[in-house]
């Protein structure tokens, strides 16, 4: 927790807040903050800046919120996702907040288990949980949006379409002959694809969609390794 | 598991591999392969290739090796590494495994915590299993050597200048003025913090070892995220 994140309802009087769950507990036992000192903070879809502990007690402490300054930068993506298993997807989910990635698309594959989509990870409160987490790894304040499309022939024929125009639309393709590009202006659809990778005809789907078929070279890589490695190629994160 | 990874002890004649482990029970449960079925293997610090079942009784099975293809290309990087909590250690000697990275330095740090150098995590027995991890996913055969440096100063001093010599010898530092390069054609050495990061005393004497700090950015990211991407930035992986 290297920001402690806050939302309204902390909120006691204009100014300060009252706090006596994980985000108490860190404050006391990891900075092991007393009365007058500073700690990072921020408000949830708002600025961040700096609160001042004002009080602590054994159950709560009270914290005065300075507000001033905007929260980084989006990272210029749009990640569109083959549904990873659920425990994987937690990772992720906390790993690309904690790059800046802003939307997150998550879509069927033949080679995605059913079961994925009935999981409790993609439960609000579940995905909130994992994405606070990524905010508050990275100093933010703002939360990606997560769409789920469980079907995959109308997601690839009505909306992806849409998504690549105008962007620099990515297929992330181990078969594919080009290799990904790095380091690009643009905003980027970046899609990768599940362990396994895609089946012929859902390569062809999406390139008929307007998304060209990148490689990272011949290694096959677990779903978060590649994550991070294409994301880090393509844009100086959080830049 | 993408590749069958054999050892010499494996074989029972010049051809013929028994296996009666979890390489056994992946090849029976996960690929359900029968008598005269091909499935990728590949020799341990050798080449890869073909093995064909032979045989599947219920306790061992038996396939017949033939041995062609060389292994992917190493990346050219040496990764030197803040020694990280345990148990992220287990899943970022994976990652960079799987990326191809021959060679990782574990280093001492003043926010290291002086347990994780006892770790079991360190033992020769529990690198093999993670290394080994990482290159079935990646299909390798070569396993990247660890050396634990678990004094910052005599490692610094006396092996990071021969180290950096003559690489792109990179230093990922959250407050450097210039950005991480992309796509570069050299050997990168590339240095990466413990969470938290280098003290100021650190930084500077990497600096001058001969390192360039650079950033990716304002964000503060988990190290298997910072490893993943940074790497994913500096080559196209595996190539």
């Amino acid at each position: 927790m290297n920001l402690v994140l806050l939302q309204k309802e902390d909120f006691t009087s204009n100014g300060r807040v009252k706090l006596h769950d994980r985000r108490y507990v860190h404050i006391r036992d990891v900075l092991q903050a007393c009365s007058g000192d500073q700690i990072q903070v921020g408000l949830l879809g708002g600025k961040m800046g700096t609160g001042t502990i004002a009080d602590i007690s054994p159950h709560n402490i009270e914290v005065d919120i300075q507000l001033s300054k905007d929260p980084p930068q989006a990272l210029p993506i749009t990640l569109i996702l083959a549904m990873p298993r659920p425990k994987v997807f937690k990772r992720v989910l906390q790993s690309v907040t904690a790059l800046g990635v802003k939307r997150i698309v998550l879509i069927n594959s033949w080679r995605v288990d059913k079961s994925y989509w009935k999981s409790p990870v993609l439960d609000a409160g579940s995905l909130l949980e994992h994405q606070i987490l990524g905010l508050e790894q990275a100093r933010d304040t703002i939360l990606p949006t997560v769409e789920v499309q469980p079907r995959f022939k109308p997601f690839v024929e009505d909306s992806l379409p849409d998504l690549a125009k105008g962007t620099l639309a990515l297929l992330a393709h181990p078969y594919a002959a080009q290799p990904c590009p790095a380091n690009i202006k643009q905003h980027a659809t970046l899609v990768i694809g599940p362990e396994g990778g895609f089946t012929d005809y859902e390569v062809g789907k999406m390139i008929d969609a307007g998304l060209t078929a990148v490689h990272l070279g011949t290694r096959s890589l677990r779903v978060e390794t590649a994550v991070s490695a294409l994301i880090g190629r393509l844009h100086p994160v959080g830049g």
